[in-house]
């Protein structure tokens, strides 16, 4: 019997950053730049008004007040979009839209709120500074500077900047595709009937659906009968479009243990007994010339997602370059709401509900038991010497993936 | 001028829940039922043995110890997938493996581990109970029960439960297909150099990746110039596919301001100043035959994103029918790192950098410097009333969407 955090510890030693990819700005999202990114353009690109208003030099309106304004002729106007670059000589101005771009000789802009808004001339009532309300070039970001650095997740803003700068394409640690196949003889794909004997596999939706839900791209297999030779060809046939594999099923004690029996004799699978509860069987190696790690989950449903979330999910993030800064990740305090026993020697991993920080069982624990693991907000992660847990206890938590809608 | 809270307000009383549609559970991933979902078969479906092990009659072992083991002959292998219905006479015991189905007469489970292991005879160490290591049909779900409720947001669990449960496709509410447009003469598309006085439409593949973070679904037009008809028509043309419209530029004081100029004539589109920074000019109405809702989000980058967090984002979550509970969602508490004064009588969206909970500015907080937004993890939120920041001061943050990378 291994602990939790050794085989954890196991996983992330073997797992690799996946090999960057070049990817439009957009197609990034979610993923984490494999480099430094370097403004091709400043920004602002060139000197721009920050407001709608009119384009002077200071000194010609430095005089206006509300009694006694400065009027000035109006000689021309200028949209953002417009691309002349134009003049402003003494004693005159030009109207000028936000993110037009400033003429030559213009060094400031007297808002329209605070003129009579004439467009042949203008009254202005209150002075302006040199470079009031005036965007200069570079202010933001000046060319050929890094703006943003390796290791850094794209989101909306980031991919902004990066597009702003003239940046169209960027080197990125794509995400990890990831192969989900279950086994079983007794599977039958959903939408059939099960026969006495048979269960809908909901396994390798449930996983696929966690695979999309830590920003993975899964690649569903679905069910895959226990037989050792068709298993085989169906983990080298997935391997070619394989960052990742996770199987569930056949890792047990069972005399048809297919998954164990089969992945016993190729690649560096090692089964493990992990002292945890639900999901103690555990498998995890590398297969392949392209060492494709795979992650072998017990079949009983709740076992596979809470070993997901404590396995699968941290190698994913570092996989994608997203690596965890400790085991486990996001804990969130919460306190019991009533006593529970827990078993001794083993992290227990409970499905509770949470109202606010308040958590309560969610029902039956069995491993097999899919009502409370949908009715669950959380894993209340109990450490193995802990065997009681008394209403008001503090607990560590760990939130169901995929339940705040993405 | 009106208050955040006043134009927020608007918004969500005019906003519906989308249509609810049928879909595959898989693809409603993330998506809120419509409707209760009952459960087509019962979990488990057939009695079953909870471990690998020898189907017993517990009487038949009763007496069994370490010294004295009671010795069983062992009539039959019964596999997960077996489908035959099998019958155990007394003093027989049948090899089973995990999920496999209970054969009538057996009523426990001995585990391999406490036998030794036989496959003609076998001798069993520890006696039994009735019901032990056996999950009985129905246990977890009966069959025609309630599942999960109308309302519900359907994540991994959540999908496992429903499929296991025999229902294939479930009606939810879809997500918001969002089209995104930027207008201005100024853009050109990324990837294109900008000239003297243009820019890159950033906003259009910014506001895009804001809308896949909240999980809803953008269709990109990108840049539309400043040009009345050409507006309009691309309006009416993206109706069609749109739950909601978001445009930004063009609404502010300017002379060409082709957003108010066109949606101030058709449609409900109502423009005013909001008493924030950044995002002051603010236009939200419906259009169209199915009254589309219609967000104009200022041009300045900084001001599209502060305003789609504010506005945008619970306005998709509660048409996807996820109503957040007040406004405004998500705030994590925080505290000043450094000092710094905020415009009274307008609520202040400054962009800072949290380590741990302390927040600091994240750089240049002019409305068009993406260079801090891109830095930034969070949006401190600083009421009308507060003129000045102390250190140390509690601060309200608004995380900024897509920067755990979904």
């Amino acid at each position: 019997m291994i602990s939790v955090e050794q085989h954890l510890d196991r996983i992330l030693r073997t797992v690799r950053v996946i090999r960057p990819f070049e990817q439009g700005v957009l197609d990034a999202q979610g993923c984490v730049l494999a480099e430094d990114v370097t403004a091709r353009g400043s920004l602002p690109g060139f000197t721009n008004s920050a407001m709608d208003g009119y384009a002077v030099r200071a000194l010609d309106v430095a005089g206006a007040t509300e009694d006694d304004p400065v009027v000035l002729p109006v000689v021309n106007d200028i949209a953002a979009g417009n691309t002349n670059a134009l003049s402003l000589a003494q004693g005159q101005t030009m109207r000028i839209m936000t993110g037009a771009p400033m003429p030559r000789g213009a060094d400031a802009v007297v808002p329209v709120e605070v003129t009579d808004g004439g467009v042949v001339r203008v009254a202005v009532r209150v002075p302006s500074v040199v470079g009031q309300h005036v965007r200069e070039v570079g202010e933001d970001v000046e060319q050929g500077t890094t703006i943003l650095r390796r290791g850094t997740l794209l989101g909306p803003g980031q991919i902004a900047l990066v597009a702003a700068a003239g940046v169209a394409r960027v080197k990125v640690v794509p995400r990890p595709r990831v192969v989900v196949l279950s086994t079983g003889d007794e599977l039958v794909d959903v939408g059939s009937t099960p026969g006495f004997g048979q269960i809908v596999d909901s396994n390798s939706l449930m996983l696929t659906a966690a695979v999309t839900s830590v920003g993975a791209t899964p690649y569903r297999v679905g069910g895959v009968p226990d037989d050792a030779r068709t298993l085989l060809d169906t983990l080298e046939g997935q391997l070619v479009r394989a960052d990742a594999i996770i199987t569930t099923g056949g890792v047990s004690m069972g005399a048809f243990d297919t998954v164990k029996e089969v992945l016993s004799r190729v690649g560096t699978v090692q089964f493990d007994k992990v002292a945890m509860r639900p999901g103690m069987p555990q498998g995890f190696g590398v297969l392949g010339d392209e060492q494709v790690p795979v992650f072998t989950l017990p079949g009983n449903p709740v076992s596979a997602l809470v070993s997901f979330h404590v396995f699968v999910a941290p190698a994913l993030r570092a996989m994608a370059g997203r690596p965890e800064p400790a085991f486990p990740p996001g804990y969130v305090p919460a306190v019991a709401a009533e006593a529970f026993s827990s078993i001794p020697g083993k992290m227990e991993f409970l499905r509770v509900v949470l109202d606010d920080d308040r958590a309560r069982l969610a029902g039956g624990q069995g491993s097999h038991m899919l009502g409370a693991l949908a009715a669950a907000d959380a894993l209340a992660v109990i450490p193995p010497e802990v065997t009681r847990v008394e209403v008001g206890d503090a607990l560590e938590c760990l939130p169901l993936l995929g339940r705040e809608g993405q």
